[in-house]
């Protein structure tokens, strides 16, 4: 690791950051200036000014997205501050142009209030087509994205959904290779932070082509033990989880609620189980350990547990539930559509694309690799039809949708 | 110039806008991806952490401008928002990449108050090195810049003193032709927006190396006449430049003012002097006739009236007078230096080395071409030498700076 680190500064210091900006048009004779620039420039902002949606079609708005970060809830460092969040964000800009060919450039924020962030990315919209939020800490970000939905472009808290969106697919795979249904199985999601009430959600919801069913049973555990309403200290999210997981009013602490349960989604902190903890699942466990760099239980050990099928956020074991096989075609099919907004039905798409590229899921293969460039391409076209289908398209410019 | 639109509009259709955003860094295994993002990104993450001057080093932030425009005075269209504004930000932004290597992106702002502006600047401030405010309307630009100089990012609003700069390195060839000297002339400035005020205070100060000594006699006109102290209806911009320029409380109209002159500076609007106003000027006449796309008097009327030397905006004549002459190199040097702002010494440096890229000016060749690109190359070694003559570079980095 300390070798990787090296090397990682290294190179970041060779390359003095991960992204550039480069010009698309010839600037060579003054001709070229006054069409790029002063004066021919004019009419196309003329054209701008009159017809809105012209944008998408005359700058770099339509193949644009914007990394937004507060430097809060940064990979495993916590609240380092903006700046020092900036190689994450670049870094993530330059998935965007690999994975998917999106302009994706950095805005690392001084502010904390989401009062603040909120009216800033408002502010700042018109110059992107969509807005990526990351490793803003909760519950901070579910109040920022949820106020950010009405600004006109689709803004998408990549740690909760992305997330969410490959894991659901993991395990919507991990499923067909047990020949179960998701009806008929028991959850258990351990970590209620951003990523974890995303999951949970997604399990719980019922799209309205039932693309996806709800989950059998699904119980939600923070570091206090299984979420249940009206539980002491309970804040707006939690009382809203236990609500949506746990009406019946279940107590307990996480062995608790793993026993008998078929899928445990880890999304909280390294080498929390054990074999044992396993062998008291229902039959055919489907352990997730998202916990980075440290799973909550190694493969190896979820496997002596009797563990079936087993996935983790590391590209050294099989079944790497990476969010980069989510975010870039996300965004790149809402680009296309010209969606202003995520609806539950594009995250549906998504998951669907994902567990498709998987032709035949074994138990070591439930999702694509990391680096399938075609898993992007699949995820977009999907994307982009749920984005038409859920009617979500700027109006302005549905004409020149159909006409493409 | 009808065709012209419409090629710069095919163009922009075409292209999909003027800039685009590339990975720097491979991204083609595995390996690649842990070095790039997680999990090596951590390294770089912390470095800035413990050392934000790192910053510059290890992310794109040192070689990264914004270019800010609330969309209020757009070139001559006026008032025309944020994304209508947005083909000239990007214009910028290619204009930065073409002639001084930076790395600049749009940042279009729905947002109009001051305070909002500012608040916005500040807080996305941590993710560039440096903020162009552009087309932003008087005399919200002056507040706005104002209020942005201790941000630790050199902020320049590029319409007050991009222009400035490469006018008054236009009047001091122009003097260098006629071998007069600035102390013995008589400057009128019609025009008391965002370029003419810059330009009064740069032709009214003396910088601590005396680089730069004050014009003989400044006056300046708006459209109501000379400005003085006292003048019914003055605001706090205009009573400031009546300070400035006429303490004496001289009154009377353009053309009273213009009677003995030695130099016109027009950056007002167009076709408002003829042949004969020029007959009443001084000896030697300069003319600089700035507005856009039509001058305040054509060139040829200019010196049908005696006028030995005329500049106007356009790239059709002879003295074009564009300020590609300066902002590119400019930022290049704050960049190159890591100052944490503009001051008067870094702007009388760009002059000079702007006035000496002609190495024996004439009456039709005062300014470099456009097109030079070894200009820039020399801005930005004068201005980064006079940043470090300020003493405005970051601290924590000087050690580094003297190194290189």
């Amino acid at each position: 690791m300390d070798d990787l680190y090296e090397r990682s500064l290294a190179r970041h210091r060779e390359t003095r950051g991960k992204i550039e900006v480069r010009s698309r048009m010839r600037l060579e004779s003054t001709d070229d200036l006054s069409l790029a620039y002063t004066p021919g420039v004019a009419r196309p902002c003329e054209v701008i000014a009159e017809h809105p949606g012209a944008a998408w079609d005359l700058t770099w708005k339509g193949r644009t997205v914007a990394v937004v970060s507060d430097g809060s809830a940064v990979l495993g460092l916590g609240d380092i501050g903006p700046k020092a969040a900036l190689p994450v964000m670049e870094g993530k800009a330059a998935l965007f142009r690999e994975f998917a060919g999106i302009d994706a450039v950095p805005v690392v924020l001084d502010a904390r209030e989401p009062d603040e962030i909120v009216a800033i990315v408002r502010a700042i919209s018109p110059t992107y087509g969509g807005i990526n939020l990351e490793d803003i800490s909760a519950p901070r970000c579910f109040e920022i994205e949820d106020r950010l939905q009405d600004i006109g472009i689709p803004v998408l808290h990549d740690d909760q959904h992305g997330t969410a969106i490959v894991l659901v697919a993991a395990i919507m795979n991990a499923a067909r290779v047990l020949q179960k249904s998701l009806w008929s199985m028991s959850v258990v999601i351990n970590g209620a932070g951003a990523a974890g009430r995303a999951i949970a959600r997604l399990l719980t919801c019922v799209d309205d082509d039932e693309r996806c069913v709800p989950v059998g049973k699904l119980r939600m555990c923070d570091s206090k033990g299984m979420i249940w309403p009206g539980r002491p200290g309970n804040n707006e999210q939690k009382e809203e989880l236990a609500a949506l997981t746990n009406s019946d009013g279940e107590k307990g602490d996480l062995r608790d609620a793993l026993r008998g349960a078929n899928v445990f989604v880890g999304v909280s902190r390294g080498d929390l189980l054990n074999a044992d903890d396993i062998r008291t699942m229902g039959e055919d466990p489907i352990v997730l350990a998202m916990a980075n760099p440290i799973p909550e239980i190694m493969p190896d050990e979820a496997r002596a547990g009797g563990a079936k099928i087993v996935g983790t956020g590391r590209s050294d074991f099989p079944n790497q539930v990476n969010n980069v096989l989510a975010f870039p075609g996300l965004f790149r099919g809402a680009l296309e559509a010209r969606a202003t907004c995520f609806t539950n039905k594009m995250k549906f798409a998504a998951i669907e694309a994902i567990t498709q590229a998987v032709e035949e899921p074994t138990t070591n293969r439930i999702l694509p690799e990391a680096f399938d460039r075609s898993v992007a391409v699949q995820v977009s076209k999907h994307v982009a039809e749920a984005a038409r289908l859920s009617g979500v398209c700027h109006a302005e410019m549905a004409a020149e949708i159909r006409a493409t």
